[in-house]
């Protein structure tokens, strides 16, 4: 996607072909800065202290570290170094350990002479692919876009809600959730985006309204309470968010505060969809409510909030009470019931066990 | 309620018999600050910048403002001149006509000499008015709370959610929604209070979690969007929260996102409580999402915050990307038939037109 009228991935091999750059994602919306990752320990860093997330970000990110640690050493030791390194970055992050045993099995039964460049290529094939996935999401989401507004007046604005970010800054290219809205805005289609702020860390107003706004997409920054009222209004025609664990019955675990959207999106009948790459669909768990854990992180996230002060200097200010504990739940569950579709790089399916085994007969548990 | 180990009420007349002080809420929770009123130009900024806010603190402060009035010239011209500026502070809020009305109902047929008693007798008669339906709400409430924590097993702690600032700095004292958990508190129940955030302008975490924390009240400050979670986890035992205004048919007007915990209650089985002073009912609306109409506030409120550097000194910043539009709707309606009761400072009754008119047939409309 677009950023100051150039495109942009979020992770690219730098023009020496040996090291890679990445945009540093603590800084936005406040500076655009670059960063050049040229070790393990510094794709390590990377990943640990939120310059880039997002699931399919970490894994590309994880894949090019393990090339970066074989263009050091490309031993045995030194990839069962770079692997246990990078997975423990974020241990949770499922795309994670995926783009790790891939890289591990890609580069074991070479060579050594053979593995720097095996290392680099397969990289670029895992950066690639998750390129393809949102694409395609991209493709599936917008023709339930253009179903849903064919049925309003013709030449009506098309209003969708988001949460979080969902969007090409959390992917390689594209992002899930805003997929089709890139499409759909590259289309032509007259698409306005409320961007739910998304408290604690505001992912919504400092990256999603960020990447919308710098591709020229239009949108509004809500507060995350505001959602419930545009509906009852009549001034959102679908929302759809994107996830980190999809259970094999539709559950979606996602950012806080997505379950709250869903509920008012069933409360006032608007669509409410889900975009996600298969791999962060987990086949073992049923029941995402009662088995999924969900993170609690520091409560620092929400009382301190870092911005810019008239002369231009990006501070960080404490805005609670002194003495007030705080409580930083970083996910919830989404029952299935409350989700209309999920939308995949197959193509879209009902959020119940047999419209995901019917997407994925390869991969669904039998019976 | 105690602030520093010393109780306090938002308004009181000064030991100088003539001058009024205020607590400065816009420098909360930073600053605890008071202000000495001297004139009626000092009364209406107060109102005007938000110095004092809440429907019943801000009647009581118009009061104040006419007998300051009084105290510099006795006339009619006068008492007109105050009722006018004083009205034009905040043109929507039903308590600030309803005070003035009294004041200059009061006023108008007495003798000059008179008035400068006669106008700080009936402030102070408001004030007190305030505080006694604030005490009977906490009463009345404090009933349900008994009768759903008697269902839990003996010495659990009781958890309650609120949304925003209904608390004792939005009133003269005790509040509404926070009047039953100071007294569960001070009869010694084991309460602990979820306190949303409540963005934009963050009530819940600059104003109700301070004045809680002041009186020693166990709480624990959360993002908006959390509230959906807790409920899915059995951690919240009810939810009460204030009202701004509400219709003959129990719809709910409140700060925006009260509509979205509404929906979490009831979807969990949680009830979900109003309290309000009878004033707050508007008698001629009968369906609030139709009728009301929703304030828009400055986008500022949202893509600026205030806090404090390591240095302790206090600063806003701007958090959001520089181009990026914000809407700021104020309020929402929650409908009638996610509220389990109103709480009144005649009792409790269901949010219908039946319950309504059983508790107020002297207010009611007939039929």
């Amino acid at each position: 996607m677009r950023v100051n009228g150039k495109h942009y991935r979020t992770i690219w091999l730098a023009a020496d072909g040996r090291t890679v750059e990445i945009i540093d994602q603590t800084r936005l919306p406040h500076e655009f800065v670059t960063i050049r990752l040229g070790a393990l320990a510094e794709a390590a860093h990377a990943i640990k202290s939120m310059q880039v997330r997002g699931a399919p970000l970490i894994g590309a990110t994880a894949a090019y570290g393990v090339a970066l640690a074989m263009a050091a050493d490309p031993s045995d030791a030194a990839l069962d170094r770079a692997y246990d390194t990078l997975l423990e970055t974020r241990p949770t992050a499922v795309n994670l350990r995926w783009a790790l045993d891939e890289m591990r099995a890609h580069l074991r039964n070479r060579p050594r002479g053979e593995r720097v460049a095996a290392a680099y290529a397969r990289a670029a094939e895992i950066a690639d692919e998750d390129v393809a996935i949102c694409d395609a999401i991209g493709t599936h989401g917008l023709k339930l876009f253009r179903d849903i507004h064919a049925k309003k007046k013709p030449g009506a604005r098309f209003n969708v809600l988001t949460h979080c970010n969902a969007g090409w800054l959390a992917t390689v290219d594209w992002g899930t959730a805003l997929s089709p809205i890139y499409k759909a805005h590259d289309a032509g289609m007259d698409i306005h985006v409320w961007v739910d702020e998304t408290r604690p860390r505001n992912q919504g107003m400092s990256l999603t309204a960020w990447e919308l706004g710098q591709h020229g997409v239009k949108h509004t920054v809500i507060a995350d309470n505001t959602g419930g009222h545009l509906m009852q209004h009549g001034l959102v025609d679908c929302c759809i968010v994107g996830t980190d664990r999809t259970t094999a019955t539709g559950d979606v675990c996602n950012k806080i505060g997505t379950y709250l959207k869903a509920l008012a999106a069933r409360d006032n009948g608007v669509p409410f969809f889900v975009a996600l790459p298969s791999p962060t669909i987990d086949w073992t768990v049923r029941d995402g409510v009662k088995e999924i854990p969900i993170e609690q992180r520091s409560g620092e996230e929400l009382s301190r909030m870092t911005g810019r002060l008239p002369d231009g200097k990006v501070v960080t200010v404490d805005i609670a009470p002194e003495k007030s504990p705080m409580a930083n739940y970083a996910f919830d569950v989404t029952p299935s019931r409350l989700v209309t579709a999920l939308v995949t790089e197959r193509g879209s399916c009902p959020a119940t066990a047999a419209g995901m085994a019917a997407l994925f007969p390869d991969r669904a548990p039998k019976g």
